[in-house]
């Protein structure tokens, strides 16, 4: 009875942005395509940036997701990197936005809890129970594209919830909303 | 001789953005067309910075500006705003390197050295010499616009200096390349 939601998830780096388009209904999901878009230090930031955003636009245009799902900006030891990836956040967002497509965004725990119940989990934990909600052989390659698998995951584990909410709706006879 | 340069300046904001187009040959400067794009808080992130892609994409179409200047991502004592100021840059660059045009970044004291010739000079004096290097009557208006017509002016401000360099290789006989 539930729609497949197809999402893209988006792990952002200047020099590897991880990507993961996943089908699923928040009971069981699985793969399209994954892998990492890489850029070259040597390029100017700006070159670098339209290129992860024209690879994502070409990625949604191919693929077709209803949503982006994407870490939210945290404060990093290395102010430097943080912007870095916060400009590739909004390259990523600013190419979801424009083809309308949804854009979700996640805390770091937000995403650990998500994907192994616990919002310290390690790295490791998160990589390992990615392969088995997707149930994969192997782990994905490159790692930044497990990572946003989970980003991924993430979303569709929202669905059972919001979908509970939407049958409380009807059955007290009122529509769904949000607005007032 | 000189031809000229059209420049689009940005002075990035998730609120307002300040936009300026100005043509010069380093010695002389016109505005084109100036003002600010403003988004509303209550929208989502994600679709603030695509309106701010698409207007800035629909600024250079209309006005084919050769170069885009912005000011380099700078360190805030208020990390959030500087996040999100770094996510409004990127969606300038990917405007601008998407559509071959070519990015220049500066840092505040080089715009501040630019345009009064002191590179600590207060906000006032900058936004007064920009209307001195334009030749306008009154203060651009919003002041988000001064800002980004002073970003273009730095730009432009660098011209005598490459077509010195430019004259030099050619008396010299060698072809002016930055390539080995």
């Amino acid at each position: 009875m539930t729609e497949l939601l197809r999402v893209l998830g988006i792990d952002p780096g200047l020099a590897a942005t991880g990507f993961g388009v996943v089908d699923g209904d928040g009971r069981a999901a699985t793969v399209v395509t994954l892998g990492a878009i890489r850029t070259r230090a040597k390029d100017a930031r700006a070159q670098r940036l339209a290129q992860i955003s024209e690879f994502i636009g070409a990625l949604i245009e191919e693929h077709r997701p209803q949503e982006l799902a994407i870490e939210q900006q945290f404060v990093a030891h290395n102010v430097r990197s943080a912007f870095a990836i916060g400009e590739v956040r909004s390259a990523a967002m600013v190419a979801a936005a424009t083809r309308g497509v949804d854009v979700f965004e996640y805390a770091p725990t937000a995403v650990k809890e998500a994907v192994t119940g616990y919002g310290a989990a390690p790295k490791e934990q998160v990589r390992h129970m990615v392969m088995v909600h997707l149930g994969l052989s192997e782990e994905p390659s490159p790692l930044d594209a497990s990572d946003a698998l989970a980003i991924a995951l993430t979303r569709l584990a929202e669905l059972p919830a919001e979908a509970a909410l939407a049958r409380t709706a009807r059955v007290r006879g009122g529509a769904a909303s949000a607005d007032e």
